[in-house]
């Protein structure tokens, strides 16, 4: 099922079960109103969701409307928990970032940022970049849980785009804020896409509506996402709602004719200025400018949008 | 006034105002079931609480009860946010970590745990440190607010002990949970130990039964709190129920006969080491083992409790 959360001036919002071909949608109300609950009792909320869904994706929900991304806020708008990894070490090699071993990190979560919502920055000389990715919702994930045993508490899937402040040293600076895709998808909405705690679609990223990025988010994903769940339950249980993302998506370059040379593009502008370096020896790429859009979708093999798509502007945090 | 959640089978657990000398306590349900809802809407429900804690103090609460620190989950048993400080340079100098700069981390924050909770690990032979701490929670903090600014959104103060696993390299793993005071208390009731962002309490330590640290918090913190928010918040908003912690308590050591002195003690077992390195060139003192045990308090001038005792003991998550 795919599920999204509607903008209703509260912090969490309203929890809506959203169609198939993201055309329709229904408030869950009566079986759950936020996205946490239905996280915290999913085993008991997950099946009446899922009638509500095949309900409304059979055209038969009575109270069903026209399903507006720009309503949504983030599935899950404020997190208990939010891990963020390096599972393409393409992505860490190409940056220059550590020895590709696994990383993950503790990041922001306590507001998330809607589909449609402006990324907002202080100040567009901090060289702001976006970064796409692909993140999980996970159930209670007991501690010492096999990459295996892991996988079967992921909950939900859905994209993610984090700003980085690269000009900004310290962490909790530099990574001000993350949004999301309009829908999370259960995995079976991912078909065959879904493969061994990996996501074999197709990621594409337009900057200022220039397509810049396509990458095959299943190949070259050095740690799946058992892995992740793994490293960070090691040494103690994670909660439901816990969201895990890949960090920036990745496809490895490859040689030919003496260059190397990256034909998925990037998916974060410093991907793009580290080729430049390799290449010609400098970066010429400019970071984001207030006004700047970033659009990251997913599609099937049928041309259906998975999870909808982020479609955001940066603005000024003053405005 | 004084803040309490106690068990009641789910994440959230129910909020309890508690008496001013912690000897009784009042659900508060009718004002508010959970500590996430008053502080997302603090103005609203805040007087309410206040009314309540007054009629309890003066013994005229109808259905009041023997209050029960054993029944505490942490006074916020989830957050959206938890950070951590080095409030005090003079840790980071006897454990040789940085130039004595503030660093501010994301935190692990799906569960927190009660005063008198297990600390629960894995292996005893990680080598297992508590850490006596002082935490507070905000309120909503705009974007850039000044240290002073950020001062007027602190809404309660608690006790915190974190553990860490002094033998585990990834930060994600090696400090896997923090345990809380029972009650989480306003600013008021400080009193003068609140002061310019600082709180001037002696901060008792006990570890199996022996007092190794009585530091005065308010002396050698080099960073106040409205410096730890201002940092945080630099570049983004913090949302109402961030923690902000200030890392391990330290009091410098100074010298005396030509050799470094700490007479209050330690709030970690790290320091103890560090100062065993320092004066006999190698230490002596072990990590925790399980069925140790810590406790960490504050008493006001007049004797009282402020947040109740941390007391904990090391257990194994197995068991």
């Amino acid at each position: 099922m795919k599920l999204a959360t509607y903008k209703d001036g509260t912090r969490d919002g309203q929890l809506v079960v959203v169609s198939r071909d993201l055309s329709t949608a229904h408030y869950a109300t009566g079986i759950a109103t936020r996205m946490q609950q239905a996280l915290d009792d999913w085993g008991f909320i997950a099946p009446q969701l899922q009638d509500l869904y095949e309900t409304l994706n059979n055209g038969k929900a009575r109270h069903a409307f026209p399903f507006d991304p720009a309503m949504c806020m983030a599935p899950l708008p404020r997190a208990y928990q939010r891990l963020t990894g390096t599972a393409y070490a393409s992505h860490a090699a190409l940056l220059g970032e550590g020895e590709g071993d696994l990383v993950v990190h503790q990041a922001v979560s306590d507001v998330l940022q809607g589909a449609h919502d402006a990324m907002v920055c202080a100040n567009e000389n901090l060289c702001v970049d976006f970064s796409a990715e692909i993140a999980i919702i996970t159930g209670d994930v007991p501690a010492g849980a096999t990459p295996d045993a892991a996988l079967e508490e992921v909950r939900l899937v859905m994209l993610s785009n984090a700003i980085t402040l690269r000009h900004v040293t310290h962490s909790v600076q530099s990574h001000p804020s993350a949004s999301f895709s309009p829908v999370a998808v259960t995995l079976d909405e991912l078909g065959d896409a879904w493969d061994d705690g990996q996501v074999h679609l197709t990621v594409q990223v337009a900057w200022n509506g220039r397509k810049v990025g396509m990458c095959d988010a299943g190949t070259d994903m050095t740690y799946t996402f058992g892995q992740l769940v793994a490293h960070a339950c090691k040494t103690r249980a994670l909660r439901a709602g816990t969201i895990v993302s890949t960090g920036t998506l990745s496809n490895a370059g490859f040689e030919k004719n003496g260059q190397t040379e990256w034909p998925k593009g990037y998916n974060c502008i410093a991907q793009k200025r580290a080729m430049e370096t390799a290449l010609d020896g400098k970066a010429t790429t400019e970071y984001m400018r207030f006004a700047d859009t970033v659009r990251i979708e997913a599609k099937a093999k049928d041309g259906q949008s998975v999870f909808g798509a982020i479609e955001q502007e940066l603005a000024s945090l003053s405005a």
